[in-house]
């Protein structure tokens, strides 16, 4: 075991010898490398911020679903491409239950992830208009967004909301709306890295412009029902899941398994598309695809040439704990919520150690406590303190590459056991003793 | 039951209804569909050649290790973007014992099926060379491939290989890859839809021009070992399958598990990159994308953005899978060949009837029996075989949307059971006897 601070040129060797001239410039992958590595020489183990993996296990009701279907024999039937009907009409009542908005059986699609959802969304929208071709970021967000966007050569365009809470964004979207080319409007909610949730209020606002403007708003509910501000967790009762559905037909959900249900694993989403953009007859798609209704186009051209459907037996799961989640039989709120208790015991030690949160705010309320928060330091840009806390023991991913235009770091707090509070705390105070601030 | 002919009026109302002019435009799916509602009006069930899907149940192994392995509770770990390494090393091994090749394990990397693989491939070879920009394919081939294409928005040629086996093949494909902007060259072997296999000598062609221009082999092997002429199921024995890989090092393959395996329903095939690629740096690759090393980007941009990894529990089937039959103890090639004992049935009953096999030879031997085959009716083009077929109680799909230009049908032996076969008879019988060749 090594003491805190480590020897600098350990740390230095560790990031010369992977070819990081700047930590901050480490995809999350490349930073767990490194402290990997940096574990490995010192013998002392880190206090692990960077990856936004489930800390829980699966949800039994989706495993034993899942294994049921296997041994029913699903895996030699290729996979409806629209998805299994059990799953399809689970989606519609769990958004019903969880949301309080309808959207048909036949606009509920399963995705491999989330991440293949919105690649294929971004396809679908550079496909309606031919004068609408740029992607809009409301960032910060997940930085593999505007990457899918670059991978497909579209063009984005991005800005940072901090500046631009409630009444504010609504001339900052409109900014880039009116010029008439933006197709889709990207964000998630609860925000991932920042955990800001966008109020009912700013939603509206979205709402309206994207009617006004005829783009579409891709919702990532990533982290459905994590504002533990709130009870989101009874189905079919208020309060609700905030989200843009109520104020626009043209909105397409993104429902990943991978946090609310725990199932990373097995690479399964639901893509939510209004009815109305569903069954929307566009004469661009029509002229590039040879099928001009949205809803048909996504899946049986695009979803269908990116992978010929989703897992047959992860289908069922979902099913599974979509079913139990609307009967009341699993409280996947419940328990998520051990994060926002992980979240409010590592924020006071962070605040406790001269450290600030970062995106402190919705308007008035704090933000919730959740998967994800932000630290900052004053005197420290989010790269510098990065950089810093490899010397403690401490790996986390900067603000920067994430859209932010602010100084500060995303905290993940899924993977950090009770049992290592009072080892970050211990780091922290030598930290703040070796950087006081001035 | 109806007989047949079916009244002309209800093939037509059918097809009317369901927006379809032509029969032979109609994808897979439609044709499923037009053939269903046909049976629900009739009474009379089809014998179904269209659908490319296993006819077996999955391999038992596969289930058995998806099954150990949810049980051990991996739903809810993200798998690793490259593979978790027990598919990896077996995936190695098994190219080493069926195909007689050394692929690293590094390089064998799972998508979520060849549809993904090729989808991901596409993206890749159209970034490693601004003046490479267009995908060739060896047409007839699985329609969908050119579709991804199309989608991505990348320029695409094609020729029907019918009038250039041997060596006619080389000439022909230079003419196209002389231009220079020929990024890829794919082509299915055994072939989709027409089971023509390429001798060695045509695979030789065809890796030398890769080396020569630069161009990269995608080589489709999903119906791996089922060039049913020799036993090519004896790991690490000769006769080997046939493959590019011995001739060129510019060679991905594509080994689906969806119809080797049984396994179509999970969504998982292995991409197999040869080691000089995957750790060739290019310069394009580098500037589009930060990540310069073609299999460092194909894994860590452009699979991760398309839907980061492959299902978790899928992976410890395939691994399962690839082992039992390194081991000498899963026999895929035996089981798969039931559908030559099913194509020699039904091609001496169309034959009896006076049809032929289109592509009937790999130059002066037989093609093999196998999972497809072609057929033709002297007079008859294959859109219009087609549309006669559907008030026979036969449904099938055109060659012409495969690429082909000859006239003819692709049928597919794997859905048809062998109490079909009388019935098959009597309808062609009837069909012959109603359409006599002159």
């Amino acid at each position: 075991m090594m003491e805190v601070p480590f020897d600098r040129r350990i740390v230095d060797d560790v990031l010369q010898r992977m070819g990081i001239a700047n930590i901050g410039d480490a995809t999350i992958r490349q930073s767990v490398a490194v402290s990997e590595e940096i574990e490995r020489l010192t013998g002392t183990k880190f206090v692990h911020f960077e990856m936004g993996s489930p800390g829980l296990p699966a949800c039994a009701e989706g495993v034993a679903a899942q294994k049921e279907a296997l041994d029913r024999g699903v895996a030699c039937v290729y996979p409806n491409m629209s998805g299994i009907t059990p799953l399809k009409e689970q989606a519609s009542r769990f958004i019903k239950a969880f949301l309080n908005v309808e959207v048909n059986a036949e606009g509920c699609i399963p995705s491999v992830g989330s991440m293949m959802g919105t690649f294929a969304t971004f396809i679908l929208c550079a496909h309606l208009d031919r004068r609408k071709d740029t992607i809009l970021y409301i960032a910060p967000g997940f930085p593999v967004q505007p990457l899918q966007a670059k991978v497909l050569g579209y063009k984005t365009e991005q800005f940072d909301i901090y500046h631009y809470r409630d009444e504010k964004l609504r001339d900052k979207l409109e900014s880039y709306l009116s010029k008439g080319n933006v197709a889709a409007v990207v964000y998630s909610n609860p925000n991932n890295p920042t955990w800001v949730c966008l109020t009912e209020k700013e939603l509206q606002i979205i709402g309206e412009l994207m009617t006004r403007y005829d783009a579409i708003a891709v919702e990532d509910l990533a982290y459905l029902g994590m504002d533990f501000r709130k009870d989101l967790g009874k189905p079919f009762e208020p309060p609700y899941q905030a989200t843009v559905a109520r104020y626009t037909d043209n909105y397409i959900l993104m429902l990943s398994a991978s946090k609310i249900f725990s199932y990373a694993g097995e690479r399964i989403a639901i893509v939510a598309i209004s009815d109305a953009l569903f069954n929307r007859h566009y004469d661009y798609l029509q002229e590039e695809y040879g099928m001009g209704t949205l809803g048909k186009a996504f899946v049986f051209t695009i979803l269908y040439t990116l992978s010929s459907g989703v897992s047959h037996s992860a289908q069922y799961a979902l099913a599974a704990m979509y079913r139990a989640a609307c009967d009341g039989k699993l409280d996947f709120v419940a328990q998520t919520r051990e994060y926002a208790r992980r979240a409010e015991r590592i924020k006071a030690i962070f605040c406790r150690n001269h450290f600030h949160i970062v995106y402190d705010k919705d308007l008035d309320q704090p933000v919730s406590d959740g998967f994800f928060f932000t630290i900052g330091r004053r005197g420290f840009t989010g790269d510098r303190l990065l950089h810093e806390f490899l010397h403690y023991g401490i790996s986390a991913i900067s603000l920067r590459p994430t859209g932010s235009e602010q100084e500060g770091i995303r905290v993940c707090t899924s993977k950090v056991a009770p049992d290592t509070y009072d080892i970050l705390d211990e780091r922290l105070r030598i930290f703040d003793r070796n950087n006081p601030i001035t």
